[in-house]
């Protein structure tokens, strides 16, 4: 065979990546990578870590430099080379020499764009000023990373409340700024749902971040330039924020224009297509990474979804696919089968993980709560309450009539990121809702309960199916009329089941007290023709008090989910 | 329909669920539990953590009590009332009373036995000595508690290495005691296959436990009553130990006598046998928990695994079978459908987690290495390297030429239960090995690096099943001669291809030394025609070199798995 050349646009995750396995899978292809900036494979993730000093070594962050992987991979490594344009018919690209701006053309067999995307800098007046940033490379890591060094600023607005800009608020405050997170919507953490979302904006108040929401920028302006470069931000509300270091994370967009300019077919979005093989509309272009359209894995829409796990995945088929082509592995070409969105982020004292659809996702789609999908939130602890250190789990489960799953929110302390694994494995291994209860999973007393938090999910999806609990919207207890009506009654009555002592921390309004031990028999006071809505501290007990209600023979039941310590979270 | 009257022998794990499950789904049944201790609703698995005084509170390990039982469920809880035989004829059990030893009948429409299992007491001589003790309930730990408390023991010997004899040897050296823990096998936590069972050798010996493997004890002798009883163990091996406190924990056994008795099937290690539907030889006679024989999940073979998570489970089927008879809910009954044995615990600093089947089985099983099984060990990171407090997980796959999971064992610091998590719902749910490559887990430097480990295990599985990687065993270097055989080749090379200096540490003997880095240049300096085998520090180098000597055309070519790290864990 022909020795044949493939050449990878872009260094990192997906173009790294596709290198190392390509040169594993096939000795002879040439090789080259072409990388615009000055660094290839380095740990975007880690970026602001080291930041805020969590990460103390620069070099930790490159793990990959051009000469390994000429010595160890025979792969060409050409940084500082930017690819100007793509002539596909020729298979050639045009590439921009940054050293000298000097240009050359390159030809290939088979190209791979792995270009990843880029932050958004919207045309705010302004935007351009000291002391602005975005962060998503090494040299944006190392502006940001002098200015602090140098200006020390004291004060920080981090526009944007994406997982990258809660990691960014949380590092500024490690080094010492007192941060204020701005963003459009009305929560940060889009993967989450709104009620969700509460805990986390919850806990960041709690750590001195002063959060404003559904507030979007309008100016920036210069206000001092020394001792440090101050700008002070105007909000659409024509609030004021004067921050000495400004963070912008409002979004991304795919590098695509490269792949436009040539002619392939994108989305709207400006998402690189490719189909199942991640080939694009070009026979011997593939693409990976942040710059292409996926297949979201639940419902099978297209999506873009631009996460580090999905493009190293990607990279690694698209890989084996060209050695494939070349004949120099045996098999079929692989499919890459979705992206579900699994994600996960540290933010101050939570953990926040996410894996499929969210409620807000399944409502876009038209779906209707209690008709289309079900909703289960329960609060568990993070392993068995009497072994110290329990924290509460919040959990919410989105799943249809059939049992199937669309996705799963977790928010907590610990373990979260474990119970969204285990979801995240169940939904990529097509199991139902109530499959989750037959899970094993590892029991001892430091790490779960015997009934760990993923197996009650499931039970408690069984029983939602089954008709044996029915659970109110979190906000149930602000909407009582409506409930009232959905359920055909004239009122609610709200049942806390918890102790006394209890209630004199919080209580709900207008709510009525019976302790669960008395239910049995003070059934007599409660009106069977009103809908009672059961509440309690975490909500096991307000279950089983509706299990007491349901078979004494009341009607209308249901249950306030995750108990008092989620309603206060969220309100 | 009439009300009928179910009777549940043994109130913790599996009886006090079934009778919380069954009265949530049946308002009219009569529910009565036999306890014939004095407590229900315990957690037996805080037991050793509460003598380490890291739980502080007994009431904390009493999660229920009779009077709530009534209260909150009409459940009726009769401690210290054993069931003393089943007329099964009639449909009574007779039950004698502890308070005045008085016995009475009691009738019941279904029986469910969730008697639990007891520690085994073999009849050596001087075992019922003063100072010697078996873990099982709440008086156990009540007896052993006080004795420490009280006689303040310096040193203690823990007879078996299972997992709560390690629990005990952790929760001893909490208290300030000596400990020396003694084995009749060569290793302890029998989950792990000998090698992985290393790691946790070498971490207890660290710990300052003092390890004694291979060796039984034959006689207990009182040495001394004041200050402190004192009991002389002599071993097998003819060695002694002498220990203020000893703590028997070498295995259990079914409590099925009263099942024996009453003529219901017994398997020969007095498993009670039931069918899918937890069901005995007897209608109207269930069983979990303990007691029961189980189906392996895996392979399918009839087995016991006495763990508190599927007592659980099978309680919750069971009592939705028994509510299914009734009528009381609608739908089939609902079958288990094995145990895979999952199963995790705390020793010292690591975390020690096991699902599925060890090698040690496969063996037993009549199956062959690299014929009929593939074993993939890895060491990788708990999360990204370049993040603080990464920890080395050394993870064991075991899997069919077809993919199929038998197995997996994981020993490491942090993660460690959420990888075994992910594989046990892998094999739940069907998966392959290969299928772990597609796992989308959630991904952000404090939690996971972009190639999850477990996804990791799938990548080294696909190319063990496509033929571009081989491993030899952990004990590979030690028997070269017979690694050459078995290659039909002269002789073995081993090649380190670490740095100089990491060789300074260690390096394996008679190894020749190549730097990853030239190997691409030097691989003149080895010969074709012997079988080399790669070695690096955590195995992924090796593979990459591995990958380059194929590539370049090498016939003979295996890693050594998991690396340096490994290698001297091990040896
Ligand atoms: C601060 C930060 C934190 C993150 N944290 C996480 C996290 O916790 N978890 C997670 O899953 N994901 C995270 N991500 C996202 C993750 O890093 C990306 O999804 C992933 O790197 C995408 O890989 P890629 O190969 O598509 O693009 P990239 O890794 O961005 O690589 C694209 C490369 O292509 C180069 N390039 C572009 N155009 C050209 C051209 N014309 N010529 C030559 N070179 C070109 C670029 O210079 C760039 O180096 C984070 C990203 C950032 C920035
Ligand atoms: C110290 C310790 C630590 C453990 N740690 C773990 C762990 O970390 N993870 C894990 O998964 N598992 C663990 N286990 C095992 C787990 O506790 C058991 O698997 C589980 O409790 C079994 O439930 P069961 O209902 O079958 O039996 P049990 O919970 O033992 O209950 C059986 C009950 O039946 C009663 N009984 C028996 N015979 C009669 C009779 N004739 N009449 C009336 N009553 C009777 C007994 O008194 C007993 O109370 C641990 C066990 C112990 C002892
Ligand atoms: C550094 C980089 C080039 C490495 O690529 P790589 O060699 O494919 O990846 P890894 O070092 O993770 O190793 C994975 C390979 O080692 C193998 N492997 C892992 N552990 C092993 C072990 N113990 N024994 C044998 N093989 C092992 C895997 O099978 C896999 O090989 P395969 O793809 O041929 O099956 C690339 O990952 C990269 O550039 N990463 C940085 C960018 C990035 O991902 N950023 C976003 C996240 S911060
Ligand atoms: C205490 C004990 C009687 C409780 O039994 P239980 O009520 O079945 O169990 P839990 O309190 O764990 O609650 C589980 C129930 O609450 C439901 N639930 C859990 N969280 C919920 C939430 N937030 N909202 C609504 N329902 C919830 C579950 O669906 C399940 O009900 P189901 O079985 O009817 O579906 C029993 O578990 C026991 O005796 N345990 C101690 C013994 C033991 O297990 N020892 C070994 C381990 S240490």
């Amino acid at each position: 065979m022909d020795r044949k050349k493939v050449v990878i646009i872009g260094g990192v995750a997906g173009g790294a990546t596709t290198a190392a396995r390509l040169r594993r899978l096939d000795k002879d292809a040439e090789i080259i990578i072409m990388e615009k900036g000055d660094y290839i494979s380095y740990a975007n993730c880690g970026l602001p870590y080291y930041i805020g000093d969590v990460i103390k070594q620069r070099e930790a962050l490159l793990l990959q430099t051009p000469e390994a992987m000429k010595q160890r991979f025979n792969i060409e490594v050409r940084t500082g080379n930017e690819v100007l344009s793509i002539q596909r018919q020729e298979k050639k690209v045009t590439v921009k020499r940054a050293a000298d701006g000097s240009q050359y053309q390159e030809d290939y067999d088979v190209l791979v764009l792995a270009t990843g995307s880029t932050p958004i800098v919207p045309p705010i007046k302004g935007i351009q000023g000291e002391g602005i940033f975005t962060l998503w490379n090494i040299p944006d890591t190392d502006r940001i990373k002098t200015y602090i060094t140098e200006k020390k600023p004291k004060t920080a607005a981090v526009i944007g409340g994406g997982f990258i800009g809660l990691e960014m608020a949380e590092n500024l405050r490690q080094v010492g700024c007192q941060v204020a997170v701005i963003e459009m919507q009305d929560q940060v953490m889009t993967p989450l749902d709104f009620e969700m979302a509460q805990l986390v904006h919850e806990n960041m108040k709690l750590n001195g971040v002063e959060l404003i929401l559904s507030d979007g920028v309008q100016t920036f302006e210069q206000v001092a330039q020394t001792p440090v470069p101050t700008n002070r931000v105007t909000l659409a509300s024509g609030r004021q924020v004067e921050a000495e270091l400004v963070i912008l994370s409002i979004g991304i967009k795919a590098n695509s224009s490269l792949a436009k300019e040539a002619g392939l077919e994108l989305n709207q979005r400006g998402g690189i297509l490719v189909d199942d093989y991640l080939k694009t509309s070009d026979e011997s272009i593939y693409a990976v990474g942040d710059a292409i359209e996926v297949t979201e894995f639940i419902e099978k829409g297209k999506t873009m979804i631009p996460l580090a796990g999905p493009a190293n995945k990607q990279a690694r088929i698209c890989a084996g696919n060209i050695a494939a082509g070349f004949g120099t592995v045996k098999g079929n070409p692989e499919t890459y089968e979705g992206t579900q969105g699994t994600s996960v982020a540290k933010v101050f004292d939570l953990t926040v993980a996410a894996t499929g659809l969210n409620e807000k996702a399944l409502i876009r789609m038209g779906k209707k709560p209690e008709v289309d999908y079900f909703v289960a939130t329960i609060s568990q602890k993070s392993h068995a309450g009497y072994y110290p250190d329990a924290t509460t789990l919040t959990m919410k489960l989105l799943f249809g009539l059939s049992g199937k799953i669309f996705g799963a929110q977790i928010v907590g302390v610990d373990g979260v990121d474990k119970r969204i694994d285990v979801i995240a494995t169940a939904i990529r291994l097509g199991a139902t809702a109530t499959d989750l209860k037959k899970l094993e999973l590892a029991y001892a007393p430091p790490y779960s309960s015997a009934k760990d938090p993923v197996n009650m999910l499931g039970f408690v999806s069984e029983n939602i199916l089954n008709g044996l609990v029915r659970f109110v919207p979190w906000n149930g207890l602000e909407k009582r009329e409506e409930l009232a009506e959905q359920a055909g009654v004239p009122a609610v009555t709200v049942l806390d089941v918890r102790e006394s002592f209890e209630r004199m921390a919080f209580a709900p309004t207008d709510s009525v007290h019976i302790p669960f031990g008395q239910l049995k028999e003070r059934l007599g006071e409660l009106d069977q023709n009103q809908l009672i809505v059961t509440f309690c501290a975490i909500g096991v007990r307000a279950y089983n008090a509706a299990r007491i209600l349901m078979n004494a023979g009341f009607k209308h039941v249901a249950v306030y989910p995750g108990g008092a310590g989620f309603y206060r979270s969220v309100f």
